[in-house]
């Protein structure tokens, strides 16, 4: 078992780089506090005695040797970026659980046949850069790096620029890393182990997910002296756009879940009737014809809405992933670990899209899931207690122990 | 008749001033830009014989001299700031029309007997910092000085910091000048007098203005995992709004518009439901109690969204002034000028706001309006012809001359 004390202490200290405005954290990727949390970790790692790795896309691997100098690693870990407004263990938990059970492991002496690899990935947030999960998603193959690089934030600094900037690309290419497995424990972000009253979720899918970026381009004119029939508001059509996102959302409920979180209001001037929005809608579904078809109704009463009122609209994907299943073997190991450490568990479909999910596509992955307070997450007050944390960290421990073969 | 070239001339050169990025200006209030555009205006004043003043507002003086020392000035004026993607002609023509008065009285030698005086007066566009005509409001009394200098703008810089920093905050105490009468030549913003083929607009009434900053508080959470039922989504409640202020404006048609320009969405993360929306509500019309109407309905129908979505919201009113009648005498003055000069003319109630409607409290007051391309305004595209800029600076100079005597 983990020393749960020393996990909660290693969070607590994790979540003071990078502070929120309230109780939470503002870490968010390649920001000055993301390098001060890195470093940080991999003082840590050093102390217990990994070797560090660094790619090109500033992914972070602290190894532990194995007995077996030709055996592949077995991978685990998160991210530690976060939210503007985000909690301490949305990320965080994944990394230092990987971190605290190597520590665990040195504390009983134990080595393991195959290498035991904690990571850090870049961007897994997507607020400064879409898409999200971006550089596991390189890793995977799925992304080029240039294309990566070239990622541009809201204040037009570039991913690869600012990349540099922080201290934290490395030399090492992308994905170049042949993993024997991959193991994330996270958060559940949600509230189904909370309502079901169980210590583990055994993650054995993932939901899909597109990110639709919406420009809706109207003109801008005075408030006061443009006759209502002559107004071209782009704000009114963005409006009557969010209640269809919200029509086609529920029309498939409850497998499917759709609303915008990010809107930009040009010039944004209280006396000046918009003359373009970008929002961004995010529809997911673990079904891929359901997300497809929320997709193709934006698009149609989305160009309905503008048409009627005299708009100009524009739909650019900017990030999507399809649903995802989960390894078989590696889903049967969490199980198995909750199992026999006799800690409550049932399966889980997650909600939110995870390193995992892309790693998943180059190697044999699962997931394991604690519960958090209120299903609440994105959000300062995001909390789990240290009894959940345990039992994640336990589970990850068990199931990682089971594949590295001792 | 003034010289039409040297006006626009005139407007053409401070138009490089804050140069926007389609053809008009964003030289909005307090920044360096309006810095530099009050320096041009005070050196052609100089220039063309003028004393300068300067008042605790940053509100500008160009004074010329008349041959009765008792007699109170004749002013004329409006604003030099810009929106942020503002034309080249609101507010400018006002104030460079005045200059150029000035300057067709000094080629012809005429002198009055009371003294004119040109104004500029400080942060009319209200983008900046709410409410609009903010200056004028404190020069007639309508808000106090200290409460102006306490305004923030988005970044938190106070109105009084950014007056001393960019140099233009003048001893003078505001509102002690009193004023024979005022003038104010403007745009109009509009479509009517281009519609109707008509040179000028004489000014009779100003339509009456509510703003009220509406706060929608829901959660923070995660988009993907966090279930449709259990959403407190404040970006969808800002939507639901917007078309309840579309209907209640339309409700009073054509006597009333409503719109809102500015949306502030919090966190503004693609994969965070917003748990907080900030927007102003633009409302407007010539009769105080269609104003007063959409008021109580948006609070009764936005409390009514909220609730029904399990949101907070609060209201508070961050601008506003009643419907104006202008000064009899003053209208008068404005309508003999277009008709002595034959230029074709027509009554007008001005849809914007403008200084004339604050200074109209303390001053006999009216407003000479030119037309515009296709109405439009507060966009970078704005347009007028020379012709247009000429007639109402020729109006503009006569009513002046019948008001200042000869
Ligand atoms: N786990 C998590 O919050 N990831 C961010 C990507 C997403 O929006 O699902
Ligand atoms: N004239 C003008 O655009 N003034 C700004 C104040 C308003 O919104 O009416």
């Amino acid at each position: 078992k983990i020393n749960a004390d020393r996990l909660w202490d290693s969070l607590m200290e994790m979540a003071k780089i990078g502070p929120g405005v309230a109780g939470g954290n503002n870490r968010q990727t390649l920001t000055d506090a993301d390098a001060e949390g890195r470093a940080l970790f991999q003082k840590w790692c050093e102390e217990a005695g990994c070797t560090m790795g660094l790619d090109q896309m500033g992914n972070m691997f602290a190894r532990r040797e194995g007995t077996d100098a030709d055996a592949l690693p077995v991978y685990v870990g998160s991210h530690l970026d976060t939210q503007p407004t985000g909690g301490k263990y949305d990320g965080v938990l994944g990394v230092l659980g990987g971190l605290e059970l190597l520590r665990t492991l040195n504390d009983l002496g134990i080595t393991t046949k195959h290498p035991i690899v904690v990571t850090n990935f870049t961007n897994e947030e997507g607020t400064r850069y879409a898409p999200a999960m971006l550089s596991s998603g390189v890793f995977a193959g799925i992304h080029t790096q240039d294309w990566a690089y070239a990622k541009k934030d809201a204040e037009g600094k570039s991913f690869g620029d600012e990349l540099a900037r922080i201290g934290w690309r490395g030399d090492e290419e992308v994905g170049a890393r042949k993993m024997h497995a991959f193991f994330e424990l996270h958060i559940e972000q949600g509230p189904i182990l909370e309502a079901e009253g169980k210590d583990i979720g055994v993650v054995t899918h993932g939901q899909g997910l597109s990110w639709i970026q919406v420009t809706v381009t109207g003109r801008d004119a005075h408030t006061g002296s443009t006759p209502m029939p002559m107004r071209r508001n782009a704000g009114l059509g963005m409006a009557r756009i969010l209640e269809k996102v919200e029509e086609i959302a529920l029309s498939h409920a409850p497998h499917a879940v759709g609303a915008a979180g990010h809107i930009d209001v040009f010039p944004n001037s209280r006396n000046v009737i918009p003359g373009c929005v970008v929002f961004t809608v995010d529809f997911r579904s673990p079904d891929l014809t359901v997300i497809e078809d929320m997709e193709a109704r934006l698009r149609v009463e989305g160009q309905v809405v503008a048409d009627t009122m005299g708009l100009k609209i524009e739909f650019e994907k900017v990030g999507g992933f399809d649903p995802v299943a989960f390894d078989d073997g590696c889903v049967t190991a969490v199980r198995n670990a909750a199992e026999r450490l006799g800690y409550s568990h049932m399966n889980l479909i997650s909600g939110a899209g995870h390193d995992a999910c892309w790693i998943n596509r180059v190697a044999p992955t699962a997931m394991v899931m604690c519960p958090c307070v209120d299903g609440l997450s994105h959000n300062e007050a995001e909390e789990i207690t240290k009894e959940w944390a345990m039992a994640g960290a336990d589970v990850l421990l068990h199931a990682v122990l089971e594949t590295a073969e001792i």
